[in-house]
């Protein structure tokens, strides 16, 4: 067991570095936008030479779609979690909005670039990052009819109220501070009640 | 009334031309974001040479801030004008969000710009358009303490629910697509709906 294996300490060097530079990305993005940042930027911030980060990257657009298409994948991820757990679709719906929200606030900076840099991205890349956020919705989705085939649910328009309960937890990227008053928890806690509440008629109604 | 009125004349070509660079300026940061338009580029489009940009503006920075100011005092006028209708606060929450959702939906260029590139402004101008944002929050907050007062609203924190509340409306500018399948007065229902919902007590709970 203490033997060395040179190719797979090459490969966890590798990955090393790769997780490196998608972090120093990552806070470039954050702080002067895609735009603004420049691979030398980046490089600074991940103590390379900017030609070291062309010997992984191609570009930094590169780095972006990877910066997104991981974070989309780690949401469908959590997303199909929930959905294959025991529960009402209340239950279910409570929870996925509770993860979501949690993450778009603990995750902030992240979830700004994912979100609202995804114009940068290649045609085909777009493509890629367009389908998981298709697979995202379509799990929230089946969640939301579900709920009105038991008739826990009511809604006018589930395609729209599934868009507006994933927006409500995206937005918290924009305005998630966490020099603020609440926590990524506190948040998560009151979104998880609010998104049950668009979902439930409201009482007084007929 | 056909004289003409030279001093009066200059003004009205003024304006106009200050609001041909407003708009051309949107249109170009609409496509490449604020830091990858150029003062260039923004004159293109206005039809006018780079030069004759500065003659009006000292800076990109100075346009944004315009836009970004005007469109505030616009939500904040608008906001202002459903407070001071007859109404309950039921009433004027859903109109509240559905003027805003409508404005978000049917304005998405715009909306974007006035709320993803806050952070190019400099710190005095973000302090303006930050107490603009302090005010049309603090009129939101008015009615939903006003219908927690009259027993229609049921919130276990009114804060963070006005804040859910706008959050949801500027998110809309973000995934709006004109192509797509509801106009701006579609969503503008349903999201008055949906504010409404996250409001009151949802049925069956005791």
């Amino acid at each position: 067991m203490a033997t060395t294996d040179p190719p797979r300490a090459r490969q966890a060097r590798a990955d090393e570095t790769r997780a490196r530079l998608l972090k120093a990305a990552i806070a470039a993005f954050g702080v002067k936008g895609f735009h603004g940042t420049t691979t030398r930027d980046i490089a600074q911030a991940a103590g390379m030479s900017p030609a070291a980060v062309y010997v992984h990257h191609r570009s930094k657009e590169e780095l972006l779609f990877l910066i997104a298409a991981e974070g989309h994948e780690r949401i469908l991820a959590m997303v199909r979690e929930v959905v294959g757990m025991k529960g009402t679709p209340t239950e279910q719906a409570r929870e996925l909005a509770y993860r979501f929200a949690r993450r778009h606030a603990s995750e902030h900076t992240w979830a700004r670039i994912v979100n609202y840099e995804l114009a940068a991205l290649s045609p085909d890349h777009l493509a890629v990052v367009m389908e998981l956020r298709r697979q995202i919705n379509h799990e929230l989705r089946a969640v939301v009819d579900a709920g009105v085939a038991s008739g826990e649910f009511d809604t006018a328009d589930p395609s729209i109220t599934t868009v507006a309960v994933l927006s409500l937890g995206i937005d918290i990227a924009r305005w998630y501070d966490e020099a603020g008053r609440w926590s990524p928890d506190q948040v998560a806690e009151r979104y998880a009640e609010l998104a049950v509440r668009m979902l439930r008629r409201p009482s007084g109604e007929e």
